[in-house]
């Protein structure tokens, strides 16, 4: 962890200073926890009844907030933003060793950049082209003609599939899959044919791709993620499937094939997406919701429904059952009145 | 990538052609892309509007669109298995070498078949049987006791739990957990006790399993899956389940325990599939829908709900919840005009 | 398999026997299909129509179903746990043997109990500590500084980052992610920045958690799952949250980032609970649902909505889309009447 004065901080990143600019602070922390030592933040209104009792050495502020608070003050446009390239500072990521492991495993025609590390029971394939400072973490599997590109990190146990290729400062969490087959299959006489899955993954610049993730390589043309897309864990991305840069998609959301997501689209976690679709580009699907059309309009889409006390959604379900029976009734009353 | 004439594609795969027999083709394409070196194919008739534009050096397609195509035809009852047989004849899947790779771990009494590939950081337990042709990936562990039939194929970081036997011709994807244990919880004095999960899993020939998808181990008999079924990615299968023959279930779908699925069933993305449930054959489940009671005739089942507008969303989410109030203001007007 | 009496059995496990103390059973069974040398139970009273045919050695069972089986009974008052067990002393675990898989990596400055095992192809990060009896399956990946507690176990393919922390008697299934990052984000010029994830993950003594499950590290502060909590196969807990002590978590289900769960909850596969949550003791979320709102009171809550004949259920989505309006000729009807 290292130690700055809030000087430095505030001249490094274009901030505001407001207090002792020799005053120094290391390790980040919340507001609830943060000492004189530590640096925090307040982003979320929400949090600011914690500035009453905070004993932050310096907290990362928006103006409009930073006068219900006495201490250190960074003063910034975009506290979060800010938080975060201060945080990545103060707790910079150990860099891995550059070399190849002894116990990891390079096919003799790969192609690895000696900046790069390639960790234990890592195993590179034929024709791979491994980047410059690539972390290749323990267990990861590259198969062959793979392309990682520079700047990327493959945590562990990502597996990389034949053929595709990430771009730059590409970051993958741990039990991964690119570029397994699409599940494409064809009936005939009463069993099921594989279709084969030719296409590859394709995942542009500035890319992370949380825990167990799958994203399946394309049929005949390439699954496509575009630059700074960001997926969560236990996100399925099936083939074909190509999505805007800057689109953000949370945990356990499952997108069928072909479907094309847009740019700056952010869609919650669990949500179910068909496949075929074109969701345009600034779209929002709020969680646990089913998209089963395409979106042509910018703007908040969802079908999630809050849970409620068993006994009242029983009766609620019932109710929803007989939805066209009372309909009719209804219209009956309509009728008489008339 | 092979080349072909169109008359020994259609001799091979017994199609009738249309154009020149000569005309050599290789890799496979999409209508849009192919050019006269390439195959491409139309089974869904929504992409027939590509035709008017297509270079391919042959189209693979049925008998009712083949007219809105001038160039040269593959005719074929069945254009898309068609497609899938001739695309898996021009790009053949490369086959592992044979043998064990240095850095592989076999144990002593595991019986390997000498046709087997053992990729690099597999590992291979007490008492294994690995059938012929078998590719095991790179960083498969295979557990004591279990058995992988002929021909299969387990691509990579592939799990398969102590004494769970695998069918022939079986393609398992990375990241698949096969034999863990089931979720079986007794609760005693305020503490859970763990139930031990004796079954194994049994998987049938010619199945398919898709990536991070997890398969538990039964409780006392054995979790099954009949011949050819297929299973898309992170699909989660609890103990003591049974699917039947044929049958396809898409990602992200779970099925709680002992739940058996009939043959020839459809289960679209994301659905919930609740415990001790019997499906039987030939049902279809749409997207996104929760299953909670035995379903005995075949057909098209759901509950699944298509995103809206948020705004339109939220006003029908409160429509909902007063919907035991409408309907007895309803049935007093009912009472009052009768 | 171990072959004992049913006076052992009774003796060791505090039951009452009925029959003959010197009978000796071994392998578990289900009811029907146990013969004389196996002990079999009924929990659930719907199974109880299988004791007519039941030629079980002897069955676990309550009072009050012990009189409708004459053969051998162990009688206790709570029969799963006894056969929980039972079953477990009959059918013990594989021991793992002791040491260092040559195939391993360990770090120099890592400390390994001699009593722990370190399968083939596991790696073992700096200063990690591995306590007494740990089993470290093949494959797995302990990051730099991370603690496994005595007695716990890794099966195989797990994943735990830097500086997470595991209690004693924890049992891992394979392909669990624990301690990757968290999912945060800040926007920034119209570019994702990464928010540094600096917490970790805290696991409590005898939880359990299912294979191809991910438990993200805290943003600032620790991910914390409690003593005795169950988490089954595909779960995923995003950062900061807290789970409370006998909490058990169903497959497929998502909880986002800094909810708090209370204890002993039970919830069904495939919920959904929302971000920046509190769900107190003793709340019961049944399938598939969605909860977005903080519960308060103990008891039963949902929102899951089961599958219907499809053509039946699109009527109801249409009924659903129109409610509003239904509403507002039910109030004009009221006002005409009135």
């Amino acid at each position: 962890m290292q130690q700055t004065t809030l000087k430095a901080l505030a001249d490094r990143f274009g901030l505001t200073l407001r207090g002792d600019p020799d005053h120094r602070v290391g390790a980040p922390a919340t507001l609830a926890a943060a000492g004189p030592e530590n640096v925090s933040f307040l982003a979320n209104p929400a949090y600011a009844v914690h500035l009453a009792e905070c004993r932050a050495g310096a907290v990362i502020i928006g103006e409009g907030l930073a006068e219900r608070w006495s201490g250190n003050a960074l003063i910034s446009d975009n506290p979060y933003a800010s938080w975060a390239k201060i945080a990545a500072h103060l707790s910079p990521e150990p860099t891995a060793e550059p070399g190849t492991h002894p116990a990891a495993v390079v096919a003799d025609d790969a192609s690895v950049d000696p900046s790069a590390s390639i960790g234990p029971q890592a195993s590179i394939g034929a024709r791979a082209r491994i980047g410059r400072n690539v972390t290749v973490g323990p267990g990861c599997v590259i198969a062959d003609d793979a392309v990682i590109g520079d700047d990327s990190r493959l945590v562990a146990h990502v597996y990389i599939g034949p053929g595709c290729r990430l771009g730059k400062r590409v970051l993958v969490h741990p039990g991964v899959v690119i570029g397994a087959d699409g599940f494409g299959l064809a009936m005939e006489a009463g069993h099921w044919i594989k279709v084969p899955q030719l296409g590859a993954v394709v995942i542009g610049d500035d890319c992370e791709i949380g825990a167990n993730t799958t994203i399946d390589r394309g049929a005949i043309e390439d699954t496509e993620l575009a630059e700074d897309v960001r997926l969560d864990n236990q996100v399925q991305i099936a083939h074909n499937v190509r999505i805007g840069a800057h689109t953000a998609i949370a945990g356990c959301v499952g997108i069928a094939g072909s479907t094309h997501i847009g740019r700056y689209c952010m869609i919650a976690g669990a949500c179910g997406i068909g496949g075929h679709l074109t969701i345009c580009d600034k779209v929002i699907v709020t969680a646990m919701s089913t998209v089963l059309d395409s979106i042509t309009e910018p703007g908040e889409y969802g079908s999630g429904i809050p849970a409620r006390p068993h006994a009242r959604w029983k009766r609620i379900l019932v109710r929803l059952g007989q939805l066209d029976d009372w309909v009719r009734r209804l219209r009956r009353l309509e009728r008489n009145q008339s």
